[in-house]
């Protein structure tokens, strides 16, 4: 099946187009700076290079036009009408408690997501924004919402609950949801696949680190426990993202500046971080060019983000009373060879063991790199969400026949 | 030496008078509801019998005055003249990083101790009036300051440091402090004596929980790591602060609601923990009882209690490449067994091993309650925060002459 996979942000919409007999990517790109008059289309050509075609100002829908109208292209597209997409399956971000596994878009599952604008006020409407578009221009096809949220569906209340008054809970639906969930469910099962295991029988832990980033411990193949929370700013530190932080001192700062709610969402998501601590950058590539250079704050940033990696995967191995593999992904994860090896040193002494020599080699590649005598199995698994929804929509549109 | 003790609250005051020649407590009491009608003094007398003296309105200078009174009382007090009293020593619970240890108190040093009331608003104005009192009372007497935050001052930065944008740090000392440091010094030197080992040499994590709890990880004899942080907010699940959530909840919960950041102070302090959880009690005791008459949602708030100790645990270990020596001290670390018994149940794979029937028998005394086969020993050690105040003062005291 040819299956289309969109990723609609608020003023971007990503795209593949991907064969799910191969799993073969036919083609891949992106609209940005949508609302802009400096919009544009970025794509990959058959020969691998990049183009880059402006659009002006447009909307998603208008987005999602340039897009299908590029994959259908007589000269740099794939395919040739809008009829040969056998379904579109979209990433959604929030799917609450509503959704614990990939549906097909209904017009109640639309209102479902709809329900859940308030958990995701950026991210959920910019996703039904590109289901609206598909439906106005391709109204036959079947659309599939694959939720970042529903891995996590299955931890138990005493991971997801919040120690804040049961109300808040109860009406507002303020808990611990977890993101990346996608991802987290590739690279276990992948690794686990790579490495010839059972993934019924493994306790596993998956960092999926990069500019945004989360830890997630996945017992017997499920998501008991996930750093991140009702929102994305809770656990790692991350590029401008807080993470885990005295919630007092969020009232202290309110109090010694004045600051509004908004002013505190602004300083935790966008100002804080690896950015927020350096003054340098968000981007862990120059953190680690300027630490080797000996900045200092650089070297503080690093070692911060290194040890709250190491934190959390020492906590999530104490809960599930042991892990089996760790699987290092997403940007950092799979090309920072230097803050594998830090998160691994220390981590000795509960059977993890590294080949560093392989470790320095390994950048974006599938491979464990544990040592063959390491008790625990570390393995770096690039991730593949894309991958991921293109298979959940071709299951779920394969059923329907 | 004989040196009366103070821990002064914004509406209490509470004394121990020690002789440290022989650790012997000769008296022990407080006031409660100071500056209220029914203001009293409690005190043990020397049948072991308490006793109440309605006080009446008063202010903390006529507290402690009361507290002399009672100390000399030719009925019922243990010394002659205030005079016998060769010390004070004030628990203060905020040094910031002016305070790296105990001091005799002088000029400079209160003024320090206000320089940090902006830092624990409740607490410190509390600890000055103490110190005034005394000042004015028995002025020739040597009054020396322990600080709740100072043996947490040997964390490195990238354990203190929040992600938060840096000037924070630096212009408004937002970062991780910690409390109960004068417990978690005693009892991780405690636990090492007691069990016949050199603390430098060992890695050690003492649990502190009660209704207020800490973990500290202490490593050859020095704290590296905490969980309360700015304030006493973050970390644990207590009997009815939050501990650790996410940030994002919390501007979430201001969105919704349109709670102000003392709103938000007030819920994450006084109505959230077991206490906001459960709806039944913040105290622990009662909470097993709950549970073990089969309510579901006592048996949540147990399950998130034991969780969050065992991922400080489990975190604290990788964060010092492994673990020698568990310690449990405080109300519940002490007394309640079940607690002990669940949080260590996970822990065998680290090497963890304890003695369940030795567990459930151990209520309040020093006893390794680990196996001899365990590779990690699991102790409980009462507390004793006062004798460290009290050996403090004297030392420092001794120093002069």
């Amino acid at each position: 099946m040819k299956i289309l996979v969109l990723n609609c942000g608020s003023s971007s919409v990503k795209y593949k187009l991907i064969d799910t007999d191969t799993d073969n990517t036919m083609a891949e790109g992106g609209v940005e700076k949508i609302g802009l008059a400096d919009g544009f289309l970025k794509f990959k050509k058959a020969d691998g290079s990049k183009e880059i075609q402006p659009l002006g100002l447009t909307d998603h829908k208008g987005a999602v036009e340039a897009i299908l109208n590029n994959l259908t292209d007589p000269t740099v597209g794939c395919i040739k009408d809008y009829s040969e997409i056998d379904a579109v399956g979209h990433r959604v971000v929030h799917g609450a408690e509503k959704f614990n596994k990939s549906v097909l878009i209904t017009d109640e599952v639309i209102q479902q997501v709809k329900d859940c604008y308030n958990l995701a006020p950026l991210h959920n409407p910019a996703n039904i924004t590109g289901i609206e578009a598909i439906s106005a221009l391709m109204p036959e096809v079947p659309q599939v919402g694959v939720f970042d949220t529903a891995f996590h569906q299955t931890m138990p209340a005493k991971s997801f609950m919040y120690a804040l008054p049961y109300k808040f809970y109860k009406e507002d639906g303020v808990r611990r949801y977890g993101f990346h969930g996608t991802s987290h469910r590739y690279v276990s099962a992948r690794s686990c696949e790579f490495l010839g295991l059972d993934i019924t029988k493994q306790k596993v832990i998956t960092c999926h680190i990069g500019n945004g980033g989360s830890i997630t411990a996945v017992l017997y193949g499920k998501s008991v426990d996930t750093s991140m929370g009702l929102t994305p700013t809770e656990g790692l530190m991350m590029g401008t993202r807080v993470g885990d932080v005295d919630p007092g001192a969020i009232t202290y700062l309110m109090h010694r500046h004045g600051y509004t709610a908004d002013d505190i969402q602004r300083i935790i998501n966008k100002e804080s971080g690896i950015a927020g601590v350096t003054e340098i950058s968000s981007d862990m590539r120059e953190i680690e060019a300027a630490d080797n250079a000996g900045d200092e704050r650089a070297q503080l940033g690093l070692d911060m983000y290194e040890q709250r990696i190491i934190k959390y995967i020492g906590a999530y191995a104490a809960e599930m009373g042991g892990v089996d593999v760790i699987v290092f992904t997403g940007g950092v994860g799979e090309n920072q060879t230097g803050v594998r090896e830090n998160v691994c040193e220390p981590l000795k002494f509960m059977g993890v063991e590294i080949d560093k020599d392989l470790n320095a080699r390994t950048r974006g590649t599938e491979t464990e790199i544990s040592t063959p005598a390491s008790k625990v199995k570390v393995v770096v698994i690039p991730t593949d969400e894309e991958l991921m929804i293109a298979r959940d929509t071709r299951d779920i549109v394969s059923a329907l026949k």
